[in-house]
């Protein structure tokens, strides 16, 4: 879709930490992570949300969710990781095509906050250091 | 598993306020809801997190909860839905066995927090009557 910035991104078109891709998924490091190694899976196809994604690229995506995970947890080796995704802007959706949030949370990391975040700028040295390990782990 | 207290609610032998189940599936409204409408999608067969859910069982949630997420937006009319599924204690994740949270938000609701939220018994009657209008719009 025309001015998506996520279209974009999984088309090449705009550059992103990418950790993984296929066929129908894109997956790359949030710029803005909640916390290091935050992840975004999303469709190929553009799709704003849950009601407008296909059937069989929902399963793909949370099919690779289950591989990415694997990956921060050998890389990270997080006390647990929060898996999100928000539909509509009620709800904070800001970026109006179909992403899911992988959050791993160190055991020293504040807890976390699901719609109630700032936009804040990561390190992008320590997120391109993280991205590639995933990348590594996924390959 | 024996005592794992969603095992035990997927099998019938602890009530809930079913909504809809497949061969795998299993989806319930949460008797502690964050908001009106809180519903839970569970495996069939145990699995504590995305770590251990089988890929096959985790399409089949994520198809079903689209389904899902269709049936409240009929029924409720939210201004978002978010989903979100934890993993691990360091998360808040409190039972364990795989659930994805589905909750809509009404527009004059308060901001959803993902991890840090009281479990706080809801009204049964209005429990009991979401439930039902979720589980004839899936019907």
């Amino acid at each position: 879709m025309d001015n998506c910035i996520f279209c974009k991104i999984a088309k090449g078109e705009i550059p992103s930490v990418k950790v993984f891709e296929d066929d129908r998924v894109f997956v790359f490091e949030d710029i803005n992570p909640i916390l290091p190694g935050h992840t975004l899976l999303i469709p190929k196809a553009h799709a704003e949300n849950i009601w407008e994604i296909s059937g069989d690229d929902l399963a793909a995506i949370h099919r690779a969710s289950k591989r990415v995970a694997e990956a921060i947890r050998s890389v990270l080796d997080p006390v647990g990781v929060a898996v999100f995704q928000l539909n509509g802007r009620g709800v904070n959706q800001v970026v109006m095509h179909y992403h899911l949030h992988l959050v791993p949370r160190m055991a020293d990391a504040p807890a976390l906050t699901m719609t109630d975040w700032e936009l804040k700028p990561g390190n992008l040295d320590e997120i391109r250091r993280i991205g590639e390990k995933i990348a590594v782990a996924l390959a």
